[in-house]
């Protein structure tokens, strides 16, 4: 178990729940300890991870005798607990925009990385119509996130960075990483996902092991 | 759309993201107006809904110029909103315990529902070894939520009702209405599902649905 009285998070390379927290951490400057696990290895399932999170998934995260293992709720935890660097704008309004963006990143998960899983599942019997449907629903759900944008002129749910881009830019890193082309379809995700590479917490945070493999290829091939 | 300025949300009977926000208006004693859609007619992709929410899903919610569509934003939006009634405890390390459990309820949808669907779908072709594996499943969770129900000896997250069995409870009267036996193997959750269904709230917004017609059997046969 960790024994430090900083904040503590086990994470694993390249996933989205993880990669939010470590996100929330680096932007709100908060000074903490880690330790990367090895999916491969199942190091998730380890006895220091099941002590603390009986569900065996990263992340897990203490913070002194706090113990919260939801990506989310770790996010809502540390907004609260370090409210030096705010994710959230303090207008009702506005935050309710940065709630709505927030729990809509799940609609991603479900509507385009089903596209890439049907393809990874059925490479050598894909069906075509099913095929199409997936892949039209896929467009339909980045059509959503380019108005978005488009709107904001900014990050994703108002002119500045909020926590709303912590839930987001996994998603559309993930969605480069198999394969999408998003330069003439989706200009103004394309944009956004381009400055946000150029943002320091996100260069720091980048899944290390997308810096050593190659991408699993076209799989997120839109056109 | 709505001609009103008091909040409005647009639902949908047995919709348990539906069933959350009703819940918090209740709770908190919002004055609010309301339309029940029909999801057999489709209600939920009607232009009045569309026109406020591309996705066609309900909840839809508005209050005043705020639109709101996520069943978590609205809860959260609804909580800074109206905080006389709060759902949330002060203390920073309680709240995390809220925001956990609220978040963990995800896997009751996954782990639990996942048995009833695979049960659902495959009447007349059930394969008994994977059919053992998602039951297991599906006992592991409720394990966890019984746990966590004997810990607090009260509600989900604390002693006292907080947005975390808003979340909750719903799931809850999910499994029951689709025949799970509670009584036995899990009698925390039993004793909490019935002291929930005489907490007036709960008995305002059933789904009405439900008293209309039979649950769909025993398809959470766990024993």
């Amino acid at each position: 178990m960790a024994t430090t009285s900083k904040p503590f998070v086990y994470w694993g390379s390249g996933s989205p729940p993880c990669w939010k927290v470590l996100l929330v951490l680096q932007e709100k400057k908060i000074d903490y300890d880690e330790k990367i696990i090895s999916f491969s290895k199942k190091e998730h399932k380890s006895e220091e991870i099941l002590e603390l999170n009986p569900r065996g998934q990263v992340p897990t995260f203490t913070d002194g005798d706090v113990v919260v293992n939801e990506s989310t709720a770790i996010c809502m935890y540390l907004e609260e607990k370090y409210p030096k660097v705010p994710l959230f704008p303090s207008d009702t309004t506005i935050r309710a925009k940065v709630y709505q963006r927030m729990f809509e990143t799940s609609n991603i998960s479900t509507n385009v990385m089903e596209f890439v899983q049907y393809k990874m599942k059925n490479k050598d019997s894909i069906d075509q119509v099913l095929l199409k449907e997936k892949k039209d629903k896929a467009h339909v759900e980045l059509g959503h996130w380019e108005n978005y944008l488009k709107q904001t002129g900014g990050f994703v749910a108002t002119k500045e960075f909020t926590m709303a881009d912590v839930f987001f830019f996994p998603m559309v890193a993930l969605i480069v990483r198999q394969g999408a082309n998003l330069k003439d379809s989706y200009p103004n995700i394309f944009k956004y996902y381009n400055m946000m590479m150029d943002r320091p917490t996100i260069v720091k945070t980048m899944p290390p092991h997308w810096a050593e493999s190659d991408s699993p290829g076209n799989l997120l091939d839109l056109c």
